[in-house]
């Protein structure tokens, strides 16, 4: 009955931040040339929560990924691909109660099919039906939740994701070290701002559970509750604990003084010698773990944004050991959002608009897909692009530097009529030769209007034919920019 | 009537296929070592029809990919890109008989939703919606058909296309000759053997319909069948004309005559004087411009390898202009489809292996998601990537060099024990200073096992710390080829 009440309540959420979400879109768009219902014509061709990306968007997206691909490459990693949909049954049960975004295909005959809900649960479908006991891999590709969608904070129902993961018997916390390691370069390399990565670990936060008196078969429903800290207060959480949830008054204050605990190996060191955490031999191994890891991470140079925060806890069903999110702690425009939630209570940690990283080691799950169970241990990390898209985006917009959307290297125009021969000519030479070239598609265009192309999409030089030239067997070559010209010998190399 | 039976007559062959199909897989892999059941768990994690990429094919795919974007972005094309689904009615009434093979997802709640079929309908709804009037645009991206999958001969259900068009209003067979120019230089500089590029005209082919006598309202089924020509005989499609569409017999061999016909601009001029196709003012038009887009091919150099042939039809709809296909003329192995299909009648090309890049111009499809109609002239052309992924597959399997997956510079490794402190600090410095390096993640691993490991991924450097060294300050460096040592004095950066 509460999870009836709990579908409906979501369902009508939904359906009204989509009414306001359009309503604000519709008036943002809204400019004394174009009427209003012009707009409702635009946006009704598209699914709500998804965008398409223009070339400017675009020339943006792809200076992000190569920054990241660059990393990934950096850290020697391999890359993969798996398909949009997987079996139905392959996404059952992997991430709790988030199962009730998963896209699901018509049955239009064969098996039941659902969009990939991240490239985690496909990777190691593909681990455990290829037989890979070890692989470094990164995956980028869109995945697809049906979420509520707020686009202007960057949340989208298709959106990407760019994995990095490490699966593998190894001595503990080396390639968790690395993952941390990477997120620290991709956020610093993209320039982003300052920013934030908290680490907790699955195995403390169950201890915590365990010595804090909530029940084995609560674990999981009250670890998605700690999970809604970063836009919750404490009181609201404690009261979904108590009230929603069934936990004991006793056992919620408990939480709340380790939650709100953080710091780094000094405080894994102190938590060791805790009277109650010591008595959870789980916990102890995380926060064994987790001095381990602080000391690789101080070889790799970036324990200055990593903190041990115990309210972190991830919503996934899937992982076993340490767990990790990046937040940037600065941008420029406070999201509306953000403001409303209370983060004031965060105020040491600066406003937070939100994860742009997230993962941690998922020790069981290749062996769901194992027919013998067999385990091959992951850990990895998502990095979270869709905002950083949004932020990038900004900060063109705000800057004067104008974003070249092609990569064309001359425009090959002419002064007089009836030379589009030798213009076609001369640009499939160029072609020929590997120069990025373009020619405009008339008969007789003005110069003015090819000179003008060149000026509006960045391309640098001009070759300009003349009768003159063609006669005198050269080709004048003109900086767009300083408008200074310089002639090259050109004999057709072609005749008609 | 008919259409059920068509349909049923679908699923079995489908479902026939489908086994057959299976059948040649388990068979394929089964090995002395691995148990038959084995693969039957293998196949049932993944839905028919997709695939995953593995490393190593994604070296191959990250190879092409490069050269068809190269090829692009000498031409001065921008990207953008779209949702992967779009709202069911964008799709609905553009692919003709095709429609069926169009995947829709579950109706939970909002729109209905369908997965694209290609990336031409959702360019030209980009078109409209954002009152684009000219473009020149790439998009790369997988699309989605419910078709029976042929697997071995790289026909999937997922399967990329790489899309090159022109939007806008221009002088005529300009953009058109680009198009072709593009194929002819991405054929050739991936280099799969000889390749033939058949060229058409949506004009042409309704020209000749009308002065054979079909009926206005059978002009787009007969093209359907026409378009069949290169997987069925003559005789097949004539029978299908005459029993299933009810044509006369002599509209049908008057067609016949026609469609046997293969030429260059000679021919455009030869019809151009044919008592019965110059009474057909849409077919003069067409062939007019045939001979204005030969002019232009000649200009670009690419006319040893075009075709003007009067059987190429192409199913879609939207077409209304210039049609061409690329077939590749030879290829290594004979896929067995191909030989059982009776390409002996076409002899003279060679085996066809069937389409590796088609298009044409469409000058309607914009309008139809104008709530005013105004129409947006198109043309493009689409690389059939995943038949070309087959054939560098086969070719890197064939070849003796080894395909590297990863791009690492060097190894960290050590040669004795207790020195995994002083490997992280120098990957870590490595990675910082942007070069791509690799550590193991164990404490103490054996010297040969880092060396194997080189040798196993292609990496060509192994730095090679030790106690002596670390006293001296120096770092040796060995190239894994040549087994050549050099010494680098090296300082540990940061003292921890």
């Amino acid at each position: 009955c509460r999870h009836v009440a709990f579908t409906d309540c979501g369902y009508w959420t939904t359906w009204l931040g989509g009414l306001c979400h359009w309503t604000v879109l519709l008036l943002w768009c809204c400019t004394p040339e174009r009427p209003f219902w012009l707009f409702l014509f635009d946006f009704v061709l598209l699914s709500p929560g998804t965008r398409d990306y223009n070339p400017k968007q675009m020339a943006i997206r792809e200076k992000v990924f190569n920054t990241i691909i660059s990393c990934f490459k950096r850290h020697g990693a391999e890359n993969i691909d798996t398909p949009v949909f997987e079996l139905k049954e392959t996404l059952t049960g992997k991430y709790g109660e988030d199962s009730k975004l998963i896209y699901d295909l018509k049955d239009q005959g064969g098996e039941l099919l659902s969009l990939r809900y991240d490239l985690t649960v496909p990777f190691a479908r593909y681990l455990a039906m290829n037989k890979v006991t070890n692989i470094k891999r990164y995956h980028i590709a869109k995945v697809y939740r049906r979420d509520n969608p707020a686009m202007t904070r960057g949340r989208y129902r298709e959106f990407y994701q760019c994995d990095f993961d490490i699966a593998g018997q190894y001595d503990p916390m080396i390639p968790d070290a690395e993952c941390l390691k990477i997120v620290h370069e991709i956020l610093s390399e993209l320039e982003l701002g300052d920013f934030r990565i908290k680490v907790n670990d699955r195995r403390i936060l169950d201890g915590m559970f365990a010595v804090c008196g909530v029940p084995d078969d609560k674990f999981r429903t009250i670890c998605s509750t700690v999970d809604k800290l970063d836009k919750m207060s404490w009181e609201d959480v404690r009261s979904e604990m108590v009230k929603e949830k069934g936990l004991s008054e006793e056992a919620a204050d408990q939480i709340g003084q380790y939650v709100s605990l953080q710091g780094g190996m000094d405080l894994a060191e102190r938590l060791l010698q805790d009277a109650k955490m010591s008595q959870s031999k789980q916990a102890c191994a995380g926060l064994t773990d987790m001095k381990q890891l602080f000391s690789y991470l101080q070889l790799f140079q970036v324990t200055d944004k990593v903190v041990f925060d115990l309210s972190l806890a991830r919503g996934l069903d899937y992982y076993t050991g340490v767990i990790y999110e990046a937040i940037l702690t600065q941008t420029g425009p406070v999201p509306v959002a953000a403001a409303q939630n209370g983060a004031g209570e965060k105020a040491e940690e600066g406003v937070s608009v939100g994860s742009v990283a997230g993962g941690g080691r998922y020790d069981g799950l290749v062996g769901m897909f194992d027919p013998k169970g067999r385990k091959v241990p992951c850990v990895g990390v998502s990095i979270g692009i869709e905002r950083v898209f949004s932020i990038m985006e900004q900060k063109a917009e705000a800057s004067a530097e104008k974003v070249r959307t092609t990569e064309t290297q001359v425009m090959v125009a002419s002064a007089q009529k009836n030379l589009l021969e030798e213009r076609l000519r001369l640009t499939a030479e160029l072609w020929n030769a590997g120069i990025k070239a373009e020619v405009m598609y008339k008969k007789n265009p003005k110069l003015l209007s090819q000179l003008q192309h060149c000026e509006d999409s960045g391309i640098p030089l001009v070759a300009i034919l003349g009768e003159q030239e063609l006669k005198d067997g050269v080709v004048k070559l003109r900086t767009v920019h300083s408008r200074e010209e310089v002639r090259f010998s050109y004999t057709a190399s072609l005749s008609v």
